[in-house]
């Protein structure tokens, strides 16, 4: 499987990256200019939306009570507009969503779980972590009152594991990470000393970088990264330093850089200096979708839950939406002066809708990722206390692709749930074809090869697929370069009285915050219209 | 001075360092033998101690409620001993200890500081952080209920800052990691691509060395380290990816790998990968002293305070503790049959005690060190509200040597308090002999260097120097290796009916850890001798 061959740092963040890739190359000129300008903020967010001008009495209609559709309400509410929202689930917040026991989940197909999780314990089968530079998200936080708590995104004391690498036996993150730094470290103090930089490097400089090395890579004074105290400081002890006359430590041996090279376990180093990723990371106290239940408070009474839309048609006056209540009886219009829509596009492009033909072209170009997540609940923290494994993430080659322990309740002394697989593409669909409970079975076998407590410590486990989650049909929109360049501006353009939102019009796909700043920047283009009309 | 001229590493971590390679290096024999008789365990803590045995009514005194003496307290109590603590404060921790708003505290010299910060505020003078692989201080929390929190010690969003610098322009973490990274990876790639490693790699390991590389240094595929989307997604952007039609970044200028070698900021790059300061790092909720209170809950009764120790003197049927009320009154004698003494070596060398000579040497020769704190409060989070800084540490050659933004009540919208100085060495001697006020006044002018906003935003603060701390004299024992060679072992050898305890006599100095792992090792051995006397 391509996941399994691709040796490129975590799943989720080679894939926004590579979406990100994708949307930019082609427009490299467009960047210059726009930094030529001298734009100066680092964020698109920078607070409060203020939608000034009256809008007249004008109504809205917005499809989805996700993040997108929520903040479109509370804003447009908020400068003056009727707003109704038409939700096709019986809750709000879509992919933000968080999964506790006595939950029933019915996916497509039809099989339904049950979730027998402890009370207090929460698996969030969407959006699990906020970025520090998330500001938008972390604004509405703010402003909602929803608790923040730091989310543990690399933890070195976790593992990393390959199936050929050392034998198979998993290796800890903070081993791996000293002993690559060490090794290339080595590596270019040898080629440094032995005069072989001297075309690319000054000679001062090179006394600098001779010291930087050292201190970065823990080189002895020889320049060699070795067993000592130095590098026992970095990727562990064989026997940790104590107290009295049990005291003295001592030293854990090094792994070659050959070996380090061959192991692939490289590509996990990578993680937590990307952008989206590094600290200070965090997640709501409670489970993800505290953030859509505070929104769906703000915007209670205008969200009509259960309402599937069949059709979104437009003429010179507004908009009519055709909705069929989940309840049955016959399919009702409703009409608004304006339609924001929220909808992924795996569910818009099955809907008739009568838009020109490039928000058309647009919204029919977009394929959705496939994705899977496995919960699991188990009788104790074991991690936490057999392995001095709090919170971070364990990766692995095998199709589970992650462990991810709770960043919070560190030490209690209940159960626990983890994250026990995150994986994309193929392999996504090959296990969600399976039966629930073999999914969550085959997780266990795989995890069981990081954590043999797995098989006495299983207690419930629970596994969602998001193209097979109805309402979402996909886990974001998977733009590529040729399809931004050709369709982005066409998707998120006005048209007529239609404006679409959600993280698929946005460059930030995957994450809640380009759903909510798609949906400022289409409010905002919106309102404009409006009271400029 | 000595730490302005030093760009290695941040003070805490390069001091334990250093202490620990002075510790080691007359050694390495004895280690490699360790070593190869298989001693699995990374850790010396392997959960409760179990003092099996009848003490048979043995008494012991126990001198300093700090960590080491009421951990021994604990234990020796649950373990069958009559149990007395005598501590010369008026509360129990010793250096495990928080300032809150309408504390008062008098330092040697008679200056008295009542601090003014806000309730639910506090700062810690003291060890302010555990390590993940502090196992014993973990368990003590778990044991005694004290709930955890993690503490976030390296933040990609701080700041690193060398007067000499870029201007003295502060730079963001993550743009001089990436750009170090970037820069030696594009360095050592070039070497390798132009056949000079053929001597140290082979063949095919050169190809995924340079796969690795270019995936964890973020070179183009041309192996550069250059402006890109793949750069900025480490470094950051020069304006962030956004939704809708505002949506697309722009990307931010690397700094030459010349300018980051001569700015030095490098130098700051390392903490978070030493195993003391890897994630996950913690802190109990509500202030370090809450490890403090619970202990001296447990050993409620057992404890005089307010008792100064003068004279210490052993015979063939016990020990006789001279003890002086702080409120006056005569000296009076305590006995008991054996004597456990945590008291700081820099006050214990001035108490008149007959013990052997080679525990007498070693009590007069490890010097303590000096170091001074400074805790501030301002009026808002501004470092969260203006510069999306969420804990965390920011690093300075200015005398303050560092910033450590609150790790708890992210978002929070009253005062906050910060660490605004953490400096060793001769500067700790310099500033602490200045007036309290004249301290904080310098600390606000130097770390108004980082943050404009200290000047308008200022709202109290406070400043504790160790060497002027009544009862400790020091912040911890400063070994050198001559120093451990000559005198570790006389140090911690049982005498007569006396044996030491607390950080000084651990491989690890400074920290609580070291504290509690060198009680429990002590009263193991005084255990063992009282049962089989």
């Amino acid at each position: 499987m391509a996941e399994q061959a691709d040796g490129a740092g975590a799943p989720p963040s080679r894939r926004a990256l590579l979406a990100r890739i994708g949307a930019v190359a082609g427009g490299a000129a467009m960047y210059q200019a726009m930094s030529a300008l001298g734009v100066a903020a680092e964020s698109t967010y920078s607070g409060p939306i203020r939608l000034e001008g009256d809008p007249r009495g004008a109504s809205v209609v917005i499809l989805g009570a996700g993040l997108a559709g929520m903040v479109a309400a509370m804003e447009l509410r908020r400068a003056g507009y009727r707003v109704q929202v038409l939700e096709y689930a019986d809750r709000a917040g879509g992919r933000c969503w968080s999964l506790r026991g006595g939950d029933r989940y019915t996916e497509m197909g039809g099989e339904t779980q049950v979730v027998n999780f402890d009370q207090g314990l929460y698996f969030n089968p969407g959006p699990w972590r906020i970025p520090y530079n998330h500001h938008a998200v972390l604004d509405y936080c703010k402003r909602l009152g929803v608790a923040l708590e730091p989310f543990v995104q690399v933890n070195y004391n976790a593992l990393v594991h390959g199936r050929a690498a050392f034998g198979g036996k998993p290796q800890r993150y903070r081993a791996i990470n000293a002993d690559y730094q060490g090794g290339i470290a080595e590596l270019l103090a040898k080629a440094t000393k032995q005069g072989k930089l001297d075309e690319a490097v000054g000679k001062q400089d090179q006394e600098i970088l001779l010291e930087s090395l050292r201190a970065w890579g823990a080189l002895n004074a020889d320049m060699t990264y070795a067993k000592s105290l130095l590098t026992s400081d970095r990727r562990g002890f064989e026997r940790d330093p104590g107290g009295g006359l049990t005291a003295r430590p001592s030293f854990s041996e090094p792994v070659a850089l050959k070996d380090v090279l061959s192991s692939r376990l490289w590509s996990y180093l990578v993680t937590g200096s990307l952008y989206e990723f590094q600290t200070t990371m965090f997640q709501p106290v409670g489970g993800m979708d505290m953030i859509a239940k505070a929104m769906a408070r703000e915007v209670d009474g205008l969200v009509r839950y259960n309402a599937k839309v069949t059709a979104i048609r437009q003429d010179g006056n507004g908009v009519s939406i055709t909705v069929q209540d989940a309840g049955g009886g016959a399919p009702e219009q409703v009409r608004a002066d304006w339609c924001v829509c929220t909808l992924p596009l795996s569910i818009l492009s099955q809907i008739e809708m009568n838009v020109g033909a490039p928000m058309a072209a647009a919204i029919g170009a977009v394929p959705y990722s496939a994705s899977v997540k496995v919960g699991l609940q188990f009788k104790r923290r074991f991690w936490e206390q057999d392995e001095h494994i709090y919170g971070g993430i364990s990766y692995t080659d095998l199709p589970i692709r992650m462990i991810s322990y709770p960043s919070t309740a560190y030490g209690s002394p209940g159960k626990g749930v983890l994250l026990g697989a995150y994986a994309f593409g193929p392999y996504a669909y090959e296990f969600t074809a399976l039966p629930a409970a073999e999914r969550v079975r085959r997780a266990l076998d795989w995890g069981a090869t990081l954590h043999p407590q797995y098989r006495d410590e299983f207690d419930g486990g629970v596994s969602v697929g998001w193209h097979r989650v109805p309402g979402a049909m996909g886990c974001n929109g998977a733009w590529t370069d040729a399809k931004r360049a050709e369709h982005y501006d066409n998707l998120c353009a006005i048209d007529g009285r239609i404006v679409l939102a959600g993280e698929h019009a946005s460059y930030i796909p995957a994450w809640q915050e380009g759903a909510i700043l798609s949906s400022l920047d289409a409010i905002s283009r919106l309102h404009r219209r409006v009271v400029s009309a």
